[in-house]
Parts: structure tokens; sequence; C-alpha cells
């Protein structure tokens, strides 16, 4: 199946807009939980257990590789364990590696390798820093997407990002950086539909543009929820086509929960269902 | 010992600016030399006789990460083995992480940890796309660098990093992006003295332009000669204090020669001695 199918039926069959972020760090794990074991087997039931509590709350899941990759190949093989588990149990969520991995023509052939065929993910996320290059050796596979990070959540995203620029085609007309990359991207980056865009409900105006830009069909992944500052509320009227082009990561205010009650498992579902409410509600705003 | 010490006193003390590029992407290596083994014995062995055949000629090595984790887990930990036998055999000679982990806040603890850490490197390579957030979380830590990509070598580096920005300071002042980019690094991130930029060789007047900016003593990582086009000639006048602050990547036209005699390694030293020679020249120009 085309990558941009199994996202928007995705998005439509949940009815969710929420991406659950499964930023696993080892050192945050209640292990206490865990039934012991190895590196692999404490991170990859930790994953199992938040998965179990949100699968059917969700319409995909984000990993940060960092968060694997700081411990080593055990911290990999986990991040592989749980993306084999999500797509045998759970085959209609689409996999997001949060993973910056902006290369170029050879070396994209070993992105593919390494986030697509050895870690099972369905989407690649890249920085536009490099131009067109970063996403054309991923147009030719459709089964796979490629998202863009084209206005970020952090307070730093608009140091670059917001820069006024001159259209170099019309150079009297001038807007801002991300809103050119959203246009590049839209216009001529996309040409085989499995392009998405990411952006920071931090930045609400910018997001609003974006969605002006892309069009109603796009789907757009939204950061910064929650603790960065973000409001739903600033969702309203973005949701694009049929209200299911846009989708919204939440990570640590999910698998740790503030208030962990009686069984931390039920505490991680309690957190997704009270998002996932605040979402639909801005939704149907 | 600081990072920006240790790279110094390497391009002062080789006298080579000249940086070795272990991009040892399994499925091209000689295998028929390498005595079978396992994925692990057969990168970490080539990437040993490659070090063995041009440790004397260079000033440093530069991995991309991306030719090592599409081999999984066994890619990486012969990553690691090679790191660590740089460390222990050269320990003069600084290790690049060519890696756009582009990460922020909590993200960059665990990059430190993955690449620092585990995988040895004494510095690690970020696009600017998110703003300061993305350094700052290395400046704590003088004994790692962070080497930002100001300008790439790629065809459609210029898609962005060279449209016409407003300076937000003085918005009737122009100037291209990633020129911007350079001053910001300059004047503003590198405040503890370990930041460093690369820049390609494709785009001559683009890296003459960041070497006026950053400064006669900051060093510049160099893409692109040879393969992508970059003339040797472009890089006169442009070495920096001491003709001691610049320092060029070669890495397929060295460890993949195009003529592999008799003996591979030998072909190795003897592109890697080319090279070495045309740069000095480049130098003393």
């Amino acid at each position: 199946m085309k990558f941009i199918t199994k996202l928007i039926k995705s998005l439509e069959e949940s009815g969710s807009p929420l991406c659950v972020g499964l930023d696993s760090r080892l050192d945050k794990l209640p292990t206490n939980l865990l039934n012991g074991g190895s590196i692999v087997e404490q991170i990859f039931c930790f994953n199992k257990a938040v998965i179990n509590a949100t699968s059917d709350l969700c319409c995909a899941y984000k990993m940060n590789l960092a968060f694997y990759a700081a411990f080593g190949t055990e911290g990999l093989e986990a991040l592989r364990k749980t993306t084999y588990f999500l797509k045998e149990k759970h085959p209609t969520l689409p996999i997001f590696a949060d993973c910056k991995r902006s290369e170029m023509g050879e070396s994209v052939k070993m992105v593919k390798q390494e986030i697509f065929e050895f870690l099972g993910f369905d989407c690649v996320m890249v920085t536009p820093w490099f131009g067109v290059d970063t996403v054309a050796n991923y147009l030719d596979d459709e089964r796979h997407g490629v998202m863009v990070y084209v206005h970020d959540s952090n307070p730093s995203a608009t140091e670059f990002q917001d820069l006024i620029i001159q259209d170099p085609q019309a150079p009297a007309r001038t807007l801002p950086l991300y809103a050119y990359v959203a246009e590049r991207i839209s216009k001529y980056w996309n040409t085989n539909g499995n392009v998405a865009v990411e952006a920071g409900l931090t930045y609400p105006k910018a997001l609003s543009t974006i969605r002006k830009i892309v069009g109603e069909d796009m789907p757009i992944l939204v950061a910064g929820l929650g603790p960065q500052g973000g409001n739903p509320n600033s969702l309203n009227g973005l949701f694009g086509k049929g209200k299911s082009r846009l989708f919204v990561n939440v990570s640590r205010a999910i698998i740790f929960p503030e208030n962990p009650s009686s069984d931390y498992f039920t505490a991680v579902r309690l957190s997704a269902e009270n998002i996932k409410a605040l979402l639909t509600q801005a939704k149907a705003d």
C-alpha cells in the first residue's frame, strides 16, 4: 500500500488526530514495572505496554531515534522490536522515524536501508536545509514517505525559519523562509504524493500559513502541544480535507504521565484519552 | 584536552589539510581481501587497513553514519570498533561524526551519549535549521566539538542556502542565508570555542565569503573535492591563521581507488598521497 494511502486511511478510520511519541528513554522508564531483563527487553516491554494502552486512541506512532541510539545497539534493537511489533499487531498505523537524517544521493540509499528495511519505519523525517536533493531519492518509493520539518516548535526555530527572504523567481516578492520552503515542497518536491510536512503548534501563525500553502490535501504532523506551550485551539480550521489531514504528536505527557496512579499504564491510557479528547474538540470547533 | 586544541594541533602538526572520509559501505568493500568473518569484522578490518595506509597523511577522519547504520547493529558495532581503534592508536587525530543529528534540549543529551560516549567521536555535525538550540547543549563540554553545515556541496544546496534574506536587526541590509548563518555562528553561537563550520568546495564564492565572516581562527571543514567537482585552486588564501585552519574531506576517491593495482591498500595510500599533494600545493600558492 502507498504510504500516503495508509496515513490518510488511518487518520480517517481511527478518527483520532493523536500520534503517540514513543521517546522511551531507558533512564526514565519505570523499571520496577518491567520485570527486569536486558536493556532490549526493558525498553521493548515498556513500549509494548504503552502501545497496548494507546493503539485504539491514536492514528500513528513516532519515535525520536536519539532516545534509542543513546543506549547503543541494544537501544536500536529495542526500537526495531517495537516497530516490528507494531507492524504485526497494528499494521494500519503508520510509524514515523523522527531522525533528522538529511542525506543526499548515495547516502539516501543507506538511510532507506537503515530506516525502512532494518528499523521498519513507514516514513523518514528530514530537514530541508540541503534542498530537494534530500527528498529526491525517496520519491521513487510510494510505499514509504518523507516528511520535512518546515517550522519547528523550539524557541530558536525562528532564528532562520522566520527570516524574510526574496523569492528568487520574483525578487520584489518577499516571504518568510518557512513559507518559501512549504511552497517548494508543495509545488515542486511532492511529485509522487509521498511527501508531507511537520510544523510546530507553538507558532500558530506559521502553522496556519503552512496549511494555506500546502492546501487541504497534504497531511501535517504537528509538534509542540503541552509542555512546549502549544494551545490546541490554534488548530481550529487547520485539519484539512474531511478534517483528517492533520495529526499531533505527544510524547512525554503520555508515556511519562505526571501522576501515575496505582497502575502506570492506566495513567498512560488516561493521559492519551484526555489529549485525544482535546484534539477531537479542536477538530469539531 | 579541548576539542578545538586537539583539532588545531593536528592541523598544525600533521601539516596535512586532508581528512579521510571512512564511508565504508559494506556492499562496496573488496571483501576478497578481508579474510571473511562477520559483518563487523569485515568492515572493521577494511577500516583498519585504510587507517594504517593513511594515518600519517591526514589530520582527521570523518565517518558518515548512514553508511554504517544501513547495516544494522553490526554496522554500528564496526563503526564503534573503528573509532576506538583510532582513539587508541592515533589519539591526536580528531574524529568527526557526519550524522546530521540536529536535535535540541533533552534529545541533545541523548545524542551526546550516542555520538561521544557510545560511538567515541570528538565532534558531532548538525544542520543549522532549528537555530541556536541545536548547538546550545554542546557548549558546556569543550572536550567535544559541534560543526555546522553552513553551505553544502550538493547541487540543490543553493535552493535555500543562497536565498537573499533581510537581516532582522537591519532590514535594509540583505545577504545570502548561508552568510547570515555563518555570522550567527561566529558572533553568537561559538561562545565557548568548540563550534566550527563546514562548507562545500563546489561553491567557491560561498566558501570564500564564509572564511571572511568567521575570521582566520575558526577551522573550516571543506567537502566536495574530486568526484563532486570542487577545484583545489579555489582553496587559495582560505586556509586561515598559520595556513592551518582549513581541512578537506575526501572519501570515495581514497577508500575506493579507481584503479586498485596489485595491492588495494597501496592504491589507497597512493590516492591519499596524491590528494594530500594537491591540497598542500593549494595551501602553498
